[in-house]
């Protein structure tokens, strides 16, 4: 759409002091747009707080003076906590945010987009989105669907979930009820464990009630809002199936297209901040929350053991390959992260992995 | 400044299609910004590319439609490197981009929104910045000043350096002439290191020369550019003098005070954008820099020896603790860093450390 008011007001910018040049106005029109989310209301990170939808609302608002103005809605409250890429892509809703893999059913490559079991972290991933050409795989994907998609937030490396009893063996593996959805459930199964998938609010009843004996949720903030520490001591730590779970923000094609070019740009720039702001605090809530269960809930950390984890990582490999020789899109969008991340490693192995060894120990 | 025209403009809204509702003209003023930065022009990541004070400048141009038009002057086009400072709080510019600790000498605990010796890797510098009090600090030390700082990039992890033989002990460091400045030149100095300062165009004559035998400067990409790879080939990792060398963006108070609210939020918006934007396209940048620099000119990438760490983390304690005891504003800044490290270490070591040491390997 063209911007149909340019409209010279040069009496503003004579008053406006020293520094102000001779003012133009802005683009004319203002929007109203709807948004939904996966999220209940007020969830930390994800819904309420620094980075999150709400403050994604609230910072458009701001940035565009309220020529954007959207309406926000909770999971549950316009659309179930799946449906908004349906409500996205059929125009209900102009912008929805979630996990890219909760689309993984309608196409198995957006699993990248959310995240990669033995993947890259926070800081490979989003080179690749940005400068790698992840962000415009993940586009050339949504193109069909009339969508676009960015990242706009990070839960970081997640805790790999809360155990009844200590795991350290793979034969501890066997049986086990746990709950863990998606691509992480699908690994777990093929070591043996018995997976479930169970909603939020059904983990802490059921890990309490021994309906399961393990269940893996987000990270130390997320996990405490659940009470899983009151059903669970211990907490295992390494994050292997969700190393930086990126949060999407899925926006109508046809609404973005609409927008004048520095609404579109303010849309992207807001996006881009609460990625960084909403993984920061993320970083600073869980230093917080993970110390406090372990001081007052008496919470156990522990590892995985080499032997589980290599096997985990066995599987992993299988399963991606598998994934990837059966649809020619996953197989691009894998062979670019695979390529992506083995140059990453090197960067990553020399700078951040030394200085977390060997200066930062712990 | 209060706006002055609030027009409305119902026709374009009529005109704008089924998702306009009815429009509002935005702030009418425009404004005409200078922006000095401490880098030469063209120099990637922080002059030109992704992230950078180019791209920032763009960035601002396209989110305000025009209406906040910033010309951007590299080092020596108007102030010299370490002019930044002045040029602002003089109002001579209203924007500058360095690093903070470049201005140390007038302020020394603006060391801390640089980076800190043994300190936080970006992760945790920047959620101390955006969760944790420091952003807050850094705005109560440039309140005096008239002026605002905030991140707008960051390097990661920075290289040690290069070296023309390899340095196993601490033996080896004595006397050993080596470029380096600010506070990781103090420290090396305490270790006996013949500490040298030179402009980023002497290095590589320098080093070749045998002037000196050692030298640090930033990572793979802007060290090969210099081209220190064609006069040393021990290129030495751990990065404990600089973990998350912060861009800085500096503004003018007035000037910032002076622009319309949705103008002083893009601005924010476009530096945390550029934060995460410049500090990923360095992680994407370097992994494929360093591969060039190990397969096609002989470097060889070491690490520092444990007891060189040890003795360089020992010295950095007793030198940061020296600087907080002379002055109670370092000391009020240093806590605040230390505080925060301490909580966030935890969580990175369970998390990010894990999946570096564990999953990631290498």
């Amino acid at each position: 759409m063209k911007r149909r008011n340019i409209l010279k007001a040069g009496i503003a910018g004579a008053a406006a002091g020293a520094l102000a040049a001779p003012a133009i106005v802005g683009a004319a029109e203002s929007f109203r747009w709807r948004m939904t989310t996966s999220f209940p209301p007020g969830l930390p990170f994800y819904q309420s707080g620094p980075g999150s939808a709400e403050w994604i609302v609230k910072s458009i608002d701001e940035a565009t003076n309220g020529r954007l103005k959207i309406k926000l809605f909770a999971a549950g409250e316009l659309v179930k906590w799946n449906g908004g890429f349906d409500a996205v892509t059929g125009g209900t809703v102009e912008m929805n945010s979630a996990v890219a893999y909760y689309w993984s059913g309608k196409v198995p490559a957006l699993q990248y987009f959310g995240t990669v079991p033995f993947g890259m972290t926070f800081q490979g991933q989003n080179a690749w989105y940005y400068h790698g050409g992840g962000l415009e795989l993940w586009n050339e994907i949504y193109n069909d669907f009339g969508v676009i998609g960015m990242p706009c937030g990070n839960s970081g490396v997640q805790m790999t979930g809360w155990f009844k009893k200590p795991v350290n063996s793979l034969a501890d593996f066997k049986g086990l009820k746990m709950r863990i959805p998606g691509l992480g459930g699908k690994i777990y199964k093929s070591i043996g464990v018995n997976v479930k998938s169970l909603g939020g609010g059904d983990i802490f009843p059921a890990l309490e009630r021994g309906v399961i004996d393990a269940a893996e949720w987000v990270g130390p903030v997320q996990d405490r809002r659940l009470g899983l520490h009151k059903a669970a001591k211990y907490y295992y730590n390494t994050g292997w199936h969700e190393p930086s779970t990126t949060t999407e923000l899925l926006i109508n094609k046809k609404a973005f297209n609409a927008l004048p070019k520095d609404i579109q740009a303010i849309v992207r720039h807001v996006a881009a901040a609460a990625n960084i702001i909403a993984h920061t605090s993320a970083e600073a809530l869980n230093g917080d929350a993970l110390e406090d269960l372990v001081k007052n809930h008496g919470v156990k950390v522990l590892s995985l053991s080499t032997e589980v984890i290599e096997e985990l990582r066995k599987k992993t490999a299988e399963i991606l390959e598998a994934g990837a020789a059966a649809d020619p899109v996953t197989r691009k969008v894998h062979d670019s992260f695979m390529s992506f991340k083995t140059k990453h490693d090197k960067w990553a192995n020399t700078s951040s992995r030394q200085f977390a060894v060997r200066v930062r120990g712990g």
